[in-house]
């Protein structure tokens, strides 16, 4: 069947487009090696993505999913790359354990390190992110540059997160940078092979784990 | 060459990590019928999506830029179907000739009015950005339910956006809300054909029209 011309309702029931939508991708996909629970997380990414291809390249770390729904329940942070990142999470799933979604790209100190040092922010916004926060889930989704930064700080033992997701988007280093995530031991992750990604996929990957910590 | 496994350096200099991704993004997507301008806005939404497939799908209306850098030097607002939209771009831009970024989805009397009527926010929130405001570059990146009022609000006479930056992603009505959007007559739009789009092509889209708002 070519679903691309196929005719669609046009549902207006809010609760009923997430379900018709999943009950699209489940069809489409067809077979695949995720487990139930790691399915809630590709669904979401591919329902954000409409990229099946996307969605197929995911990797999750075997203890991704029971230590992101820990950290959430242990109210845990959130630290996002980008403000669109912050601003896409459902903050209240996190609130109501006692954690926070938070984003250190556009603060005023940052600006001023990376002027200095000409780096990115994205680089600093990680070095503060560590300072003040204990674990926390680190959701990156736009810049390698910062994906590659906690990597550094976690070999050298200044950063022990209790999840990472990165999925960052783009022709330089984004790729290599999940590359190099997808190799770490030290920290559970969430990631995929190749140069797409992006922030809608990152904050979709993250609102499934915190469905999954209220549904557990 | 194979350049999903080509070494590629690990840039940090802000600058030059955007100047290394249009250079390999205009060698990769090698010939094309977009004008120069029009190429401005493509290879943003590839860079913002790593998919060349998407970026060959977008249309652009032969009015659509003049339309949308008129519409900034004169201050008209954007309005964002969603809040990712609205913190991913970039606001100085817009701002600095009088104009601003708004998002009408969380206010409570449109949540309120969604509810009452079991719509979603965003139809609700498309109601009373027509009403708040004059003309506008209109950015809907994820909800079909947006764009499909937009289009019903102009042809019944009572919105005239200045310009249209339509890319909802997904799996129902978001390649059909774009069709109908590629039909319109009465207002300038980019768009793109499929059920890919999203958020972050959205604002790279719009982004790189206020860009050519500047240079021009």
């Amino acid at each position: 069947m070519d679903f691309k011309t196929e005719f669609k309702p046009l549902t207006i029931d809010p609760d009923k487009i997430y379900d018709y939508s999943f009950s699209i991708i489940a069809e489409e996909m067809g077979q695949h090696d995720f487990s139930e629970d790691e399915w809630k997380i590709v669904r979401r990414v591919i329902h954000a993505s409409a990229d099946f291809e996307l969605g197929r390249s995911v990797i999750i770390h075997p203890d991704a999913i029971r230590a992101g729904v820990e950290a959430i329940r242990n109210g845990r942070h959130v630290i996002a790359d980008v403000q669109m990142i912050e601003s896409g999470t459902g903050k209240a799933r996190f609130q109501k354990y006692g954690g926070d979604v938070h984003c250190y790209i556009s603060d005023e100190d940052v600006a001023i390190e990376a002027k200095r040092l000409n780096q990115t922010r994205a680089i600093i916004s990680m070095q503060k992110a560590v300072k003040e926060n204990e674990g926390g889930i680190y959701a990156i989704g736009n810049a390698p540059t910062a994906l590659l930064e906690l990597i550094r700080l976690i070999k050298e033992g200044k950063a022990k997160p209790d999840l990472i997701i990165g999925m960052p988007v783009g022709f330089v280093s984004a790729a290599e940078s999940k590359a190099e995530l997808a190799k770490i031991t030290e920290v559970p992750f969430i990631t995929n092979v190749g140069r797409k990604g992006g922030s809608t996929v990152t904050v979709a990957a993250l609102n499934a784990i915190s469905l999954l910590a209220d549904q557990k």
